[in-house]
């Protein structure tokens, strides 16, 4: 019986054109890490779930994809004593191994594990996917890639100096005008201090997050229903709706904070990376967001968020410093920082604005037409040189009618069709037809191989 | 509690040297599948287990790992009749997902669920992790790559040639001399039916398969215990002891398949794919070895496999020519033919002969020590331009001794290192130390470019 063949919901099958897409974003990514000397790490896709789990709070232990084991998983469990109800020892005592959820958690197990091999400051890119069992939505996946670098050992700040470099670079190279918004866990620790409520900065650091979507109206009403008293709100007011450059909102800032040698500290921090990226020439823009918390409650020290120009859609990179990735595994002060890039959305927005290359859309460069055997030995011979100079080419395999031959060039996009007939095996030429001017000349090989790279 | 981390048995972590080494042999075969016309696809980890079930036989649903159900898994579910037995039943009403097995049926139900949008003759190749539940073993791993080029929808003999001509380029660059073996199943089918025994097909190649572990002896012994007649043995003896070049044995076989339509079509087949390649030039180690079956029973025409010449491995490249791909997903008599590089035995054959190039051991080219905060600004300023000549470099990010610095460059293996500090800024120049050599010159940026660019 036949089947009707489907994948998991929220799962993605990616054809030739969109991996052609996807590879042109994830090359431009791992080409620039390399340029800023990060180096390449993979970690297995399943991990054990005592890795995994508590490291994502309640809701992620939930969002974990776990791997039933093998053979009679159910030899030596006790059964749940309710039926129908699946128990956390239950689930444990049949499942011990889960897909991983993110890389920073695997990142941080593979610090640990071979410390004694690693250079610090260990600087890595990690660039493969991760699942969530999220409920799948417009733009969110239950298989996702993440691109993540990060630089662990070292607490200098010209490691966020490079970092901004290198997302500048890559959205340069990619043709995305973006916004990178940067600010300072310590600031905002700062500001905690400050209204004399250091237990509420989760709170605070939530609320602030949220100005863009509900404004300071709303803002401070959930100020006041988290048990900030008026007065702290109106402290904290000023601070929230700061305005000026950011040269001026750091000034301000300063004076604010004037009673919090840790909010100081944060607003010099933030004025050391934006001096010296600014001595360095890097024509970028970038300013401060005292609201930019990105909800994580993991961040100790600079934030960063990249929202593009031109396209409404949310954050498409994001990152920070932390201080204790690997306390967790046993190995604690071991301070870091490091960013991601949102693959899909920077594939939406290179969508949105039209800002693919042409070379995405075909891989191969030149497709010969197959005339018979004869010219086909012909075409094998030219295709051997062609491709010794790098050009993607193929023959078609049948002696098909030409328009049909045809018909396959111009489905794949593929730009050039090499026709080699009697005449052209006689003269040691080929005939190559531009498929999109629909230009056709009578070439020598070296002729054929210029013409083909002048279009790539 | 710090846990001791750790990963599950039969996976691995890959560090910055391994990635490197590994991405050399990914990209050089992604490379190739490029020239050779192949275009990549990707499919997600998780398959239906509805897809993978009932397609690697009872032994390979045994190690399919199956992903649990999200949620109160057991809702709604019969428990096994005996406690503590997992039943068929209860495993598929727990899970619905499994892990890809493999790429092929993957493919197959990518063609199949895309056969409306994809172009005949569909050209494509996937390099993706499949994962197996295998009892781990030394060179057997739970999760491992599969690097896989197939074309479906052409029968042409054309096809055989450039994939052939494919696997040559590949190992022709990684610079591993090889024997590629090639066999037809036609010829296999043309044995069996000259032997009269057309239902022992299976079994015959099982046991010719074992030839070079049991020799003719063992083969022998082994088709009488599988009931084969001694006058069917004796008539199989000289097919399965050919002698001489592969235009010898080709020859000699046509003789002795003379009365079998179908065993002088697979020895046309590979005449055919054979005079192409020398017609076209290819200078390669090709044997036509009748004993090659490649256990599967899932081939139909030509049959490859490719060992390493210079270490004793087994197969590092398989593949052949199959009819019948996607019809147990409703699309019945769709030909195709592919190979499947095996990229770990490909690692280890080029460690083994030291084949690696040096650029693997170390994607930085230059490390830039740390004088001090205006040295620091000079230095970003310079590795702007080295980047943008494609030099991959890093500044030490705290001033810390010079040993300790040079100790990090030495132990990362980055063969430069560039020293700026008051005399190099006065002079717009940079000190460059080699590495290896130990040479060090003051240079201006253009010539310290051409410096590192000559060594990489």
């Amino acid at each position: 019986m036949a089947q009707k063949p489907s994948i998991p919901k929220g799962t993605r099958d990616f054809g030739p054109v969109e991996m052609s897409r996807r590879n042109y974003i994830f090359d431009t990514i791992r080409q620039v890490f390399r340029l800023y000397g990060f180096s390449p790490i993979e970690t297995p896709a399943m991990e054990n779930l005592s890795t995994l789990m508590g490291k994502y709070g309640e809701e992620g232990d939930k969002l974990l994809f776990k791997i039933l084991n093998s053979g009679n998983y159910l030899r030596g469990v006790d059964m749940p004593a309710e039926p129908e109800t699946a128990t956390p020892a239950f689930t444990s005592a049949i499942s011990e191994k889960g897909l991983r959820y993110d890389l920073t958690v695997p990142f941080a197990r593979f610090v640990v594990q071979h410390r004694n091999e690693l250079q610090m400051p260990f600087k890595r890119y990690q660039i493969q996917p991760v699942w969530r069992a999220d409920r799948p939505q417009k733009g969110r996946y239950r298989e996702f890639y993440q691109c993540d670098a990060d630089v662990v050992g070292s607490d200098s700040l010209l490691n966020e100096v490079e970092l901004l470099r290198l997302i500048n670079d890559v959205f340069n190279r990619l043709g995305i005008r973006v916004i990178i918004k940067i600010n300072n866990r310590k600031i905002l620790s700062g500001i905690a201090e400050l209204i004399g409520a250091p237990e509420k900065i989760v709170e605070i650091t939530v609320a602030i997050d949220k100005i863009d979507k509900i404004g300071l109206d709303g803002v401070t009403a959930e100020l006041a229903e988290r048990g900030l008293s008026a007065e702290a709100i109106a402290t904290l007011t000023p601070i929230i709706t700061l305005q000026g450059s950011t040269a001026e909102r750091l000034e301000a800032l300063s004076s604010l904070l004037a009673d919090s040698p840790t909010g100081l500290l944060g607003v010099e921090e933030l004025r050391e990376i934006l001096t010296t990226l600014d001595a360095c020439g890097m024509e970028a823009n970038i300013e401060l967001d005292v609201s930019l918390a990105r909800g994580l409650n993991y961040y100790t020290g600079t934030i960063i968020e990249v929202k593009a120009a031109d396209v409404a859609i949310g954050s498409i990179t994001g990152g920070g410093r932390y201080d204790n990735l690997t306390g967790v595994f046993g190995m604690p002060g071991l301070s870091g920082v490091g960013i991601s890039f949102g693959a899909d959305r920077i594939y939406d927005v290179l969508t949105q604005l039209n800002l693919f290359p042409d070379s995405t859309l075909a891989s191969t460069q030149v497709m010969f037409v197959n005339f018979g055997a004869r010219e086909s030995i012909e075409a094998l011979r030219i295709m051997d040189t062609l491709r010794s100079h790098g050009i993607a080419c193929e023959l078609y395999p049948d002696q098909a009618k030409m328009k049909k031959q045809m018909g396959r060039a111009d489905a794949l996009h593929i730009p050039f069709v090499a026709i080699i007939g009697a005449d052209e095996i006689a003269q040691g030429k080929l005939t190559l037809k531009n498929m999109s001017t629909g230009e056709q000349n009578l070439l020598t090989i070296p002729e054929a191989i210029a013409t083909i790279q002048s279009v790539k």
